[in-house]
């Protein structure tokens, strides 16, 4: 019940975070957007009038015109195939431009479906492969110091985020240049529209592959949509294992403190039967443990196997459960 | 090394299956949006034609004055703080509708900032209280088939994952009519906007809270706010609750591996040290374990504590790490 409480606790002190980071950005959203959005309200209220009065337009035919044009957007082009597994992708990657809508209640009913199973193996897939490049660069990692004869051959989770941050940092950087070549965007733009992409936030006022000038021959389109692609397979790549490093094993470490209330009713029930003689296993409690997953394990024992086996007592055989200091390796 | 392999093998598999989802996927959409997209697309034609011939316009006008109005939906109306509070709202949860656009550079930097810290902070807040859930509602069953003198008192994830979808059914529901009504959707559309909403897609097709028509009095306005934002608090939290069941258990569970494999050497070790007489701690690895985390976990003893005290020899005090057990339940 103390554990509940703690942990009910330190939800509400989150959930209080989260309301008061919304609020500071509410306020900043507010001041930062407000004066040149108004601004460019009057200027397209006054190309407005001016339009309607070169063509003698009332506003009941404007506002046709209007209605006409926007719904025109959602159906720019035909759609090829490649244009459907882009919208696929878009889909499960959680992006969801919008840059094509669904119109038919049969298309919409399928997109719900198709989600709903594909979402969930989605993201297995991608925290699978992130925890593989999260792997892959702490065994280089260790290579390289082994190679030039450190003595702490072994990764820290710091090391390992500071590398992910930098290759992401590559990623957005590459695509960025490639993508302002192409879609022809200022170089901050293309910057943008890539973190607006690999965070999965895609507001869909960037979006790529949408030109439709048609002295693109094909090989080029073909090249670039493979590029297109691959930024974000790779990039959701390295988000995903960027968020299994702050998020994931975060949240899974405090899963963990079940594990370790189970092993604190353990030893009480060890200590009652302690009496009868019996060679107990029970967890040195009293060590004291770090509250948070260590992202720098700089501090931890190189070869932990040789430190548990204590003996407490003749009676008890103390075995610390190494998990805690395993689990955030 | 070997189990390393194992790892590679099973992210390739996934990836493998990830693909042909997604090109199966696209096939669908392909075949279900083509067709009407085509029509309209005619239609639409046709309705310009009449218009540039009705208004005496030329195709250079015509699509100055497209580019106009396209460029005007970024600022339909004056944005007020609430409108601010719904967009940090919508970056940080991820939806991203798009239906306001950040045009200055300053507020897309401040934006990407914003992001970076803000994401991290949300999405452990939410798994924290989606586990809080998990853990309110697998209590709450227990008391109810305890009341009803049930002999198998614990919640299995199984019950708990038909619960929570149960729930977010229920919460989809309750949105589409409140949705419907005041944004006179269908009620199919409506459902649609509450799915792609909580899923985090976020199209922007349909976004609540954009009416500008002035005969709504504030009360009411301020009163169908809180409901939308409720909704998108509340049903994430059920979304995360879920996603806590089918993902991060998952993912967390194949972390767990490396505990595995380092208990496994420990016993290795600890074989190896046996002969110099030490009471050490190894591992009961011939015990079958599970290899997935057990949805229906009915067949797990309900006290583990009393479970793992076995002795093995006089000299080898053996205590069975309960760590995979406890952290499925
Ligand atoms: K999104
Ligand atoms: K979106």
């Amino acid at each position: 019940p103390f554990q509940v409480q703690k942990k009910n606790i330190r939800t509400a002190a989150l959930i209080v975070c989260t309301f008061t980071y919304l609020i500071i950005g509410a306020c900043i959203f507010d001041a930062l957007e407000d004066a040149p959005s108004t601004d460019r309200k009057h200027l397209f209220e006054r190309k407005f009038a001016q339009f309607k009065l070169d063509h003698n337009m009332t506003n009941a035919t404007f506002r046709q015109l209007s209605d006409l044009i926007m719904n025109k957007t959602t159906l720019r082009h035909k759609w090829q195939f490649y244009d459907s597994f882009y919208f696929s992708t878009v889909v499960l990657a959680l992006i969801g431009y919008g840059h094509r809508t669904l119109i038919t209640t049969r298309a919409k009913i399928f997109c719900i479906l198709y989600a709903m199973l594909g979402i969930p193996i989605w993201l297995i897939t991608f925290q699978s492969a992130g925890e593989r490049l999260n792997s892959l660069l702490s065994h280089l990692l260790s290579k390289v110091k082994r190679s030039f004869h450190m003595k702490k051959t072994k990764t820290t989770d710091g090391e390992l985020l500071i590398m992910e941050s930098f290759l992401s940092m590559v990623i957005l950087l590459i695509g960025a240049c490639v993508f302002s070549k192409y879609e022809k965007w200022s170089f901050f733009d293309s910057f943008y529209y890539g973190f607006i992409t690999l965070t999965t936030i895609g507001f869909g006022d960037y979006v790529v592959l949408q030109k439709t000038d048609e002295d693109r021959t094909f090989i080029r389109h073909a090249k670039y949509f493979i590029f297109c692609t691959a930024f974000i397979f790779l990039g959701l790549t390295v988000v995903a294992s960027l968020m299994n490093l702050l998020v994931i094993r975060i949240v899974a470490f405090y899963s963990q403190e079940r594990l370790l209330e189970k092993l604190r009713e353990e030893e009480a029930a060890s200590q009652a039967v302690l009496l009868k003689g019996d060679v107990i296993c029970s967890t040195n409690a009293n060590k004291p443990r770090s509250k948070t997953p260590s992202l720098t394990s700089a501090s931890r024992p190189t070869h932990p196997q040789t430190v548990p086996l204590l003996i407490h007592s003749s009676q008890t055989s103390v075995c610390s459960c190494t998990c805690m200091e395993t689990f955030s390796e």
